[in-house]
């Protein structure tokens, strides 16, 4: 179903939506001989996060940005895991973060969308590590929005709202691109528009995507290719 | 004089440093048919800007973008000018702004630096504005940072402060572009690096660049490929 009009512009939800975070980090800890299994390391790793972010939302924690939360969720799984890691090795897995490869289609396809629309990152990943991940995977953003601006992070309105506002368009005019219904209905509630990008491999291989009702968001799609012809770009 | 250590990140100026204010402006006037002499009327609305910026640092106006505060001064200009506009010609002859042609070296200049650094705007105009006119003008900055999201002007200390912070570097590691001296030095009073790059047309052919004694800033450039040049991108 078409949209009655275009938006005026698109923002992307990034940790899973545009990067493959686990493929990354399990490639990462392979390399350097990880003792444990990588793969379930890695999904610990970003299962503490929402947690982690629950605590800066509560007042438990000052605002904090995500490279310090890694670092902390990263020394309380080496704790569990019985892991010991010099101070360096772990500062550098610390910024895998910044390096994570992006999925088959997602530089080109932000090229097709950027031919048409202005696109933005809208993460809870700190502007450093946007600007990081950038340069390493070859994405041609408009502009790095971050969590880190509102001092809030997603799924909080202010993120949503902030980005409309720093763009100049009206929340109905801007369109959020994420692979997770939860950032998807949140930005709906702030009255932005909504696409559902299926990345059905995040949480590894075969894993699945969330089955998500037709009709449920504005546009769903494959992929950010499938994503530009859908919105013409 | 080489130095010391290599910036890990720039950061530009913008009106007058990467785009070409005067000549673009007095080009969409005189494509209007403007009444008046549109080299001074040029001249007049980029010398409001400073004035209504002091307003805002002076705590007379709150937080206004630039946008609102290039149209508070188009529109004085008009009246002073005895020049009637319709409302949709006067907006959009204010969003020339976000359409500025760039210096003939300063996309090339860019995508030189950016091999070797991050490349980021900090400007005074507003994200939105910038986001535009790096569309327009093929700009390919890996952050756009601006005023806006500091709620200060420069020179104001936050926003180079802030700039430095969101980058994730130290002051001393970052480098200030720009063609104006009083940006360069409330920078250094920062702590961050200088590279002043003359731009003799700033304020119309033949106009000439601020003169500035050697050794004043850590770089000098003729324009951004001599300064790719230096810092060795």
């Amino acid at each position: 179903m078409p949209l009655p009009t275009a938006p005026r512009a698109l923002v992307f939800d990034v940790f899973g939506t545009v990067v493959d975070w686990y493929g990354s980090i399990v490639r990462e800890l392979n390399a350097i001989g990880w003792p444990t299994d990588a793969g379930a390391f890695a999904l610990a790793w970003r299962a503490g996060y929402a947690p982690a972010m629950q605590e800066v939302r509560a007042g438990h924690l000052p605002w904090t940005h995500i490279d310090a939360l890694h670092r902390r969720i990263l020394d309380r799984l080496l704790v569990e895991h019985g892991i010991t890691l010099e101070e360096p090795a772990a500062q550098a897995l610390n910024l895998v973060w910044h390096r994570l490869a992006p999925w088959p289609d997602s530089a080109a396809g932000l090229w097709r969308l950027k031919g048409r629309y202005p696109v933005a990152t809208l993460s809870n990943g700190n502007m450093s590590l946007l600007v990081d991940l950038a340069r390493h995977a070859g994405l041609p953003w408009d502009a790095i929005l971050s969590a880190e601006l509102f001092g809030h992070y997603k799924p909080d309105p202010e993120v949503y709202l902030g980005a409309a506002r720093l763009l100049g368009v009206a929340p109905g005019e801007l369109m959020l691109v994420a692979a997770h219904p939860s950032d998807l209905d949140a930005a709906a509630r702030c009255g932005l528009r909504t696409a559902y990008v299926t990345r059905p491999d995040e949480q590894g291989p075969g894993h699945g995507a969330p089955p998500v009702a037709v009709g449920r968001y504005d546009l769903q799609a494959r992929d950010f290719m499938d994503l530009a012809r859908q919105l013409g770009g």
